[in-house]
């Protein structure tokens, strides 16, 4: 009987799926995990909750892979029918889980709420299952191995039932069925990953550059772009993985230079926060086109006040002037878009904050106001540092909602640069 | 035989969808349309570029469905295997369509770039299909209606294949594809529908509020949370529907008041924005916890160089204090996070500006920095205008996010209260 693990089947349950009123994010990152496994995730079956779309559904995963992953369906209410349903495809009786039941009691007893009588519904599983603990809500998830006739044949088949609330099924499946999985798998040692976080090379570009470095079958390469940013991860296994990752991890960091700007799941925001913290050092923000946005993302981080001090958003250009001091004579000759502006802005933000450094954006974000000179998209950055002041344009391409993202990615850039001491206006997307 | 229209199913290809890089937005998109046409999705089958997973995609799917929707998988690439693969499925040829090669051939010459030979396998279609345009990419859609055998029975089917590209799918489904659904269903006059954005009550208060106005079948109701947004659509279709719908729509708005901040698909700062305008008055901003996030909001809307002026963002007490004004009595009586506080903020971000009004946050965001008097979730608001200034405490929940996108939604609001001449203090979000 073959019990290995090659082809994954995700099944997801659930009317506010049939309705459009959710989207199926759950089937998305189960199937990156298992991308990441290096399991083939074969089909996503998305069904309402009907007893006999259930059925269906669950029959059609059988036939195709080794295992299921069903997600929706285990809750208390009448239309959670996933287990009773399943129960009955794999004829078994279901048994009454008591440790399930008492945990339900006391969290509901923590709470000092009383506990609806419908919530036991989640107390019951099918006889043969291993219960998934669920650490941050009340009902558990199960797994159960069995053996099914499929074309004739008799086939080993594994089935893992998770709720569909994503940040309890996220975190079942790391804890609980990952390690699982990678031990049915029969490896001895489980996969590595490293991941890069890289902005400024296109994803053409980085799939050249990994090839170049990582001969060809010594690591799984996965790109994961989120403009503006894309992440890399190596992923590798077997004897040594460890070291023969760190190895070549190493040769990746040097290839890619300062386009990496973290490792691990870091956004520019954190990456820029934690460098201004390492360094001990304060900043201050002068936006125009972005608007307020870079000062957002760097106070999107708990304990940001530590480094963050000021955000001076002049959309105007009369503000420029009086809130940041910008001379009259320089917005007269050279425009609000340009290099001796922005100086002036990131130096008026310096002064009047006290802060180390102090980054200022200027540009045309669109769709109007565009010129033959200064289309849409030309953005101007400086930055006030205490060794002097660097600026540079930009010329950034897309819609309103990307120049500004762009925009803000770079400055954060820039402030990472300068306290990480790397050369700051290398920053920039290349497209 | 049976014509009409009832239950669809999706069906969703490509390998990017089972790797887990790209999530199945087409999906939910397609399945809210569905809802709102008042038509049942039965499933949703996602597969990769496999020719035999989609055989069997297309097979179960006609068992399913009277309407089959199919995204991805018609491009020019070896992988995009839809069309020859339905072609066998149907049992036809496939026929080539001069107009659509010339289409594209034209396309790239006015790019100015030469057409990749492989462009052409677009301009193939399954012989009895019927063309969907593509205004916005190469590749246009097709749909076919065809008798097959389902169960021994012969029936009705129908199928629409549309490109995976979201933009250009959705252009195509709402210009082509919904008036020939529409048709199809046999109604002489097409739906109608209103939307109702809110601000301000729960999804279940909402729900009481509509069952009390709209009678029972007068209308289809549903809602799309969209955090901190909440939109209430009624549909109606038959004999004098857009009447029917005023008078409905008229009665929801009266129960509603206030909490309705715009009618259509429209976001908080496009509503503040536009009476700002209307209304020839000007903005400026002071923000603390949420960190130049009103700003930024504001600043997404093009044009609202119009009305938007400056945002200072004063994280630290002494930005308050050296760039607002705020007195350091003031501060150190009541705190940062206090009504005297903001007042002083917003009056001082009206006078450096010049600003008709400005409107000033300051608040703790969490997870650390709240107090027993002031707990994460504290958020202080005022309101400088030519009549005087205003200001109220709410207590807001949630994570960090939750906070300062919760805290712009209501400083948004207070500017488009205010621009309206609609009580600018009931705005706030009830749970």
């Amino acid at each position: 009987l073959n019990n290995q693990l090659k082809r994954v089947v995700l099944l997801s349950t659930g009317d506010e799926l049939m309705s459009g009123k959710i989207a199926d994010t759950n089937a998305q990152w189960l199937a990156d995990r298992f991308y990441t496994l290096g399991l083939e995730v074969a089909a996503v079956l998305t069904v309402g909750d009907f007893r006999e779309r259930l059925v269906w559904a669950w029959e059609q995963a059988f036939e195709m892979g080794d295992l299921v992953v069903s997600t929706g369906g285990i809750g208390p209410t009448a239309d959670d029918l996933t287990t009773e349903t399943l129960a009955g495809i794999l004829g078994e009786e279901l048994r009454f889980d008591e440790y399930t039941a008492e945990r339900m009691r006391r969290l509901f007893e923590g709470m000092r709420r009383p506990m609806p009588e419908n919530n036991l519904k989640q107390a019951w599983f099918p006889e043969s299952s291993v219960i998934v603990p669920n650490a941050l809500g009340t009902a558990p998830g199960y797994r159960v191995s069995t053996e099914r006739e499929v074309r004739g044949e008799t086939v080993m088949r594994h089935l893992v039932v998770l709720p569909g609330v994503p940040r309890e099924m996220k975190r079942m499946f790391d804890e609980t069925v990952i390690p699982w999985v990678v031990e049915q798998q029969g490896d001895a040692s489980p996969p590595v990953a490293r991941t890069f976080q890289t902005f400024g090379m296109s994803e053409s570009a980085l799939d050249e550059a990994v090839a170049e470095v990582i001969p060809e079958g010594a690591a799984r390469v996965s790109f994961r772009a989120s403009f503006p940013k894309i992440g890399v991860t190596l992923l590798t296994r077997g004897e040594n993985a460890e070291a023969r990752l760190e190895a070549l991890a190493a040769t990746l960091r040097e290839r890619l230079g300062g386009a990496v700007y973290a490792e691990g799941e870091t956004l520019m925001e954190q990456a820029a926060g934690e460098a201004l913290r390492a360094r001990g050092a304060t900043v201050a923000v002068a936006e125009s086109c972005s608007g307020g946005l870079i000062g957002s993302r760097l106070t999107d981080i708990p304990g940001s006040s530590e480094y963050f001090i000021a955000d001076f958003v002049t959309y105007s250009n009369a503000a420029k002037r009086k809130i940041l001091g910008v001379p009259a004579a320089v917005l007269e000759t050279h425009g609000a878009v340009s290099e001796e502006t922005v100086r002036h802005m990131a130096e008026g933000a310096r002064e009047r904050t006290g802060a180390d450094i102090a980054v200022a954006t200027s540009g045309i974000a669109g769709p109007g106001g565009g010129t033959e000179e200064r289309p849409v998209g030309t953005v101007c950055f400086a930055l006030a540092t205490p060794e002097g002041t660097i600026s540079r344009r930009h010329q950034l391409w897309g819609s309103r909602d990307w120049v500004k993202l762009l925009t803000s990615q770079i400055a954060l850039d820039w402030i990472r640069r300068w306290a990480k001491g790397v050369d700051v206006l290398e920053s920039g997307f290349r497209r």
